[in-house]
């Protein structure tokens, strides 16, 4: 393996350069969901082309085609691809990140302009996009012109995927890499994400599992128009009524869904992956302060984490056709659709989750007694995500993070779902690792968005690393 | 008595003056609701002052101020009063009525101008307020004309009440009424209302009852901001959960009302009341179809009257703060309100139930475990209402249309409320009757609102009969 040392010393040398740089990023205010902006998302587009290029990759850019946003067509941005090195006698890995950014404007609370990088005497660097995702998605590039700079050769051949409409749907991307899976994708060996964050603000991590979700819309019909309770409160069904006991009867107030069937392919909690919990850089206070509330289920840490990453859960989300304004409207309202979702974990999967909650409802439904009519609709259901630490991929990615911080990092799921890891799984047939470069408080979607200095730094050293590790690795 | 048949020949002679007037008065727009159209309002409070002056009746105009409606101040239309006979040896009646109408257009749906009154050729007149509540409104003046042409002595002092606002919210009448109770109001010896309308379409009625509100807003509250369901679902007591739990302990699907001792003051009922719904112009048909649904709780007509009327009903009509838009979003909303209401009977108060109301769901939540909280809060509370049956107020009322029509009318009550009638019995003291002129299919609210001819003319002989009766009254 090559001289690391050397590499990171080179990386610290370099810091000033790095940091001008996601300046001028940032200084882009490529917002996916402003279509005034638009432009500024292809802008951030080509800016990555012509630096692809400049450091030698062959790049190709993908346009999506258009989209209406707010009543206007507009140019969807180009899906930036990239091959650098096509060494047969290495293996490739596919990195994928993204340039678009979520909105900001001072006036929701920044303490500095947000499309200006700010760098504050505690090493952080505020910003819209220095953590989500600019910041790793230059790291990539880095780890690049280093070992250009250096004369050290990159062990691995590697493929950009560096998409424009994240914060907006991701319009586009999972066609183009279904599509392209067998083509412009056909070599990849493994896949490597840095698009998430810390459990806490100490420790780094490695993620290898999201949850899945499958969202529900339950309708209850009866009158054919809405009507006024004072004229027939008390002589029919009202649909309301209905749907309410039956939202009741999906989850109690302790969480518990009471669906039934709905554990029984939830996987067994193993030692092994018990173990895990044990040791997580994690407070319960913190996920307090970040709800903004004390009202926690679980008393301890082990059993809320297990709650939110490896267990289902079942949200009730509102009403639609009912009246939702402010004061009182005493109608009836003549329709009304309940929407819920289900988070959900392995080994459960969206058909087998959509056939007991119908089962459920239906036979609830048929106990109320009513003369109204309900229905059940599946809207969507995104699969689940594990992925397998031991994978050659893993292993890889968690010895790069011992060599750079010292420690074993947490291994992490998250609650809630991260599509293209599973398209690229799904895809590619290849393992996918989530490899964080910022902490849990970076606050990717709200004001103050900020990615620390030494997050920075060390997460160039940290995807370099990996590179290696991986290029190490024997049963990939 | 006077000759009433002389009263109701002259009536039917000038049938064509009464329909040009009807036809002259729908010809105003005074739609009180249409910013636009308020000086139409006005316009019509000030024709029926001339009106009323003309037929020798001292008029005042009470103004009641100003209020804001779609962000202008418009000036409220003047409450129409007048008094006719000032004769200490007769008793007084006061009579209400409202000159406002509800929007109409063509767009909505109406075969003809909504402002042009319309006659068929099955004697309907089509037009909007030609039932609600211009026809009665007028009918009272020409029962004053009728009188003064044939030379016959009103037996009956009258004072007129007409407003302007009634279809948006009576804005100042309350106050008014109260205000003047032992003023303008001072002698008056009873109340007659005509602004309903039979039970069905061919038998007339005497409306005695009414039922009262009392609306609920019930919040839970938990997070400090909606949060991601993916992110938090399972960690954390979820206010939709339980605000969902505590609505479906409030009313069962059959109607059933689960707030213990609900029931308590509830009015027993008596043979004497029941057998008035035996002989009711009714058909569950007829709610079936205003309704638009075959959904009725109740197998049989009795029941069905008994549950609109006598019965109290608890309707839940939506959430304020979830998420009530289409499709589906992964909230978990941070506060939401639960909007319910009651429809009280005698011997309910407001008081009463909101204090049974707070009771049960304080205990249900405490059931919960939750770490949310939870708030109760009673909107607004409107009593009940019913006549008594045998007062001579009634018992005239009764003859007058036993006269006019040769049957004996429907005894009815409403589920809906019109707070008007509280007022003037609880402010002056007297007894309030509701007389209709028009019936169940005239479409008050609805597109092509009619008034049937025959319905018009013996109208206005059963306010004339009416008049005659109470004077005879010998225990009023």
């Amino acid at each position: 393996m090559a001289d690391l040392d050397t590499l990171y010393a080179h990386i610290e040398e370099h810091a000033a350069d790095y940091v001008e740089k996601l300046r001028e990023v940032v200084a882009i205010p490529s917002v996916s969901s402003d279509a005034t902006l638009r432009p500024k998302v292809h802008e951030m587009g080509l800016w990555l082309q012509a630096e692809l290029e400049r450091l030698g990759a062959e790049t190709k850019l993908h346009y999506p085609g258009t989209h209406v946003m707010d009543g206007e067509e507009l140019e969807l941005p180009p899906i930036v691809l990239g091959t650098y090195g096509t060494d047969e006698s290495k293996k490739t890995v596919l990195v994928y990140g993204h340039y678009d950014v979520q909105p900001a404007s001072l006036s929701d609370g920044w303490t500095s302009d947000p499309f200006t990088l700010t760098e504050l005497d505690n090493g952080r660097m505020v910003g819209r996009g220095s953590t989500d995702d600019k910041g790793p998605v230059l790291g990539w590039l880095w780890v690049v012109e280093a070992h250009q700079q250096l004369g050290i050769d990159l062990p691995v051949n590697l493929k950009f995927c560096f998409e424009g409409m994240e914060e907006n749907g991701s319009e586009g991307l999972d066609e183009m890499i279904v599509a392209e899976a067998d083509g412009y994708f056909a070599n990849v060996d493994a896949v490597c994400i840095s698009d998430n964050y810390w459990l806490g603000t100490s420790k780094p991590c490695i993620t290898f599992g999201l949850r899945g979700v499958s969202a529900f819309a339950l309708t209850v019909t009866g009158p054919g128009w809405d009507l006024h309770s004072g004229v027939y409160g008390g002589t029919l069904h009202e649909p309301m009524t209905d749907l309410i006991h039956l939202m009741g009867t999906l989850v109690k107030p302790n969480g518990e869904i009471l669906i039934p069937g709905i554990m029984d392919n939830v996987a067994d909690l193993t030692e092994e992956e018990e173990a895990l919990y044990d040791v997580l850089d994690f407070d319960v206070s913190e996920l307090e302060a970040a709800a903004g509330a004390q009202t926690l289920i679980h008393d301890d840490k082990k059993q809320t984490i297990m709650h939110r990453w490896r267990y289902p859960s079942l949200s009730l989300h509102g009403i639609e056709g009912a009246f939702s304004g402010q004061g009182v409207k005493t109608v009836i309202p003549a329709k009304v659709m309940g929407k819920f979702s289900i988070r959900t974990v392995p080994n459960q999967t969206p058909d087998e989750i959509a056939e007991k909650v119908k089962a459920h409802l239906e036979a609830e439904f048929e106990k109320l007694g009513s003369k109204n009519t309900m229905h059940v609709e599946a809207l969507h259901g995104g699969k689940c995500w594990v992925g397998d630490l031991n994978h050659p991929n893993f292993k890889a990615g968690t010895r790069a993070t011992e060599k750079v911080y010292g420690v074993t990092p947490d291994f992490t799921r998250e609650g809630g779902s991260i599509p293209v890891t599973l398209t690229f799984q799904d895809a590619l047939g290849k393992s996918v690792l989530l490899l964080p470069m910022g902490r849990a408080d970076d606050g990717a979607h709200s004001i103050n968005e900020k990615l620390d200095k030494s997050n920075y730094l060390n997460g160039i050293k940290l995807l370099a690393t990996y590179l290696h590790e991986l290029a190490a690795e024997t049963d990939l």
